[in-house]
């Protein structure tokens, strides 16, 4: 499993990672409880505050600890993660603990309660910024409080979900094109 | 440039190539105008209507001609065209005809005004379902009612943007964890 140096990082730059579609691991805490959600469906939605929209589904047992807690952390699982992200999106906190059953390292946030997975990339400590989404459309509004990265690799590999059982993994990363932006469209 | 054959593809599945983030060009018609921009946050919301959620910034062109004509495309463009999807993304549809000005060639659509990207991998005719999240969120539900993909290769090479002027390629794409998925969970 892969271990990480992990140093703050700025949250506002926090796109560096989710922008390009990665699977994420969504990590919660409510009443003594803790819980773990594979998500694919999410985005960034401002910079300033760090915004990021994620689909959760109803019957998810993560929802309710969410809605509740109004907490959770955005946890980036590299491929070496692959087999674990599959297992965990297959199973149900209302039946095992899945920091215990995956072996994955619960580690203390600094600004939520909601535990990082030690294991991951990166870790996103977010608040429930705006709830009034969730009864339409399943989408919680997350406010990015505390951003947490590995030190190297510079850019994590990272899985990608196509639906149906295929994932597509990260590739070369390249500034080639930089120098076509002008600045302020970086 | 690249040249693709396409056929149509059913709308309840472009998760297949949204959910792993690419960068994509969001094509417009309105009142005799056509336009382009370059778009990299939306999110898969729902299968069944086949909804996507996506940010378009107030100060782009397209948003007024979005939000009026109620339509739109969103076009896959591969690696070969990355460097058009930064001179895209960089200008503006107030001063240039993107089309003409990029080489593309825009093609009419079966359910929308607004002309398909000729030239990218796929495209979807999309209607905007929900327009109460603009204002708050510049936040357009769109609604793909109509889907053309390439028949050819099975998955495109997709640019995906981490800010800064840097892109990650889409990599490998890998079956192999299919068979540790449940059925109902794929």
């Amino acid at each position: 499993m892969p271990k990480y140096t992990k140093k703050d990082f700025d949250t506002h730059k926090v796109r560096r990672f989710l922008e390009p579609g990665p699977i994420v691991l969504v990590s919660s805490a409510h009443k003594g409880e803790t819980n773990i959600m594979t998500m694919g469906w999410h985005m960034i939605m401002e910079f300033e505050p760090s915004l990021i929209g994620c689909y959760i589904w109803t019957e998810n047992h993560s929802f309710e600890m969410i809605r509740r807690s109004k907490q959770c952390v955005i946890n980036i699982p590299t491929v070496d993660l692959a087999a674990k992200v599959v297992k965990i999106g297959n199973s149900s906190g209302r039946e095992i603990d899945k920091f215990s059953e995956f072996g994955l390292t619960p580690k203390p946030g600094t600004h939520v309660r909601a535990p990082l997975i030690d294991e991951c990339y990166a870790n996103f400590e977010c608040r429930l910024a705006d709830s009034s989404l969730i009864r339409k459309y399943s989408l919680f509004v997350l406010e990015v409080v505390k951003a947490h990265v590995a030190t190297s690799p510079k850019y994590p590999r990272t899985i990608h979900y196509r639906g149906d059982g295929e994932f597509m993994i990260s590739g070369t990363n390249t500034s080639r094109y930089r120098k076509l932006f002008r600045p302020q469209m970086l």
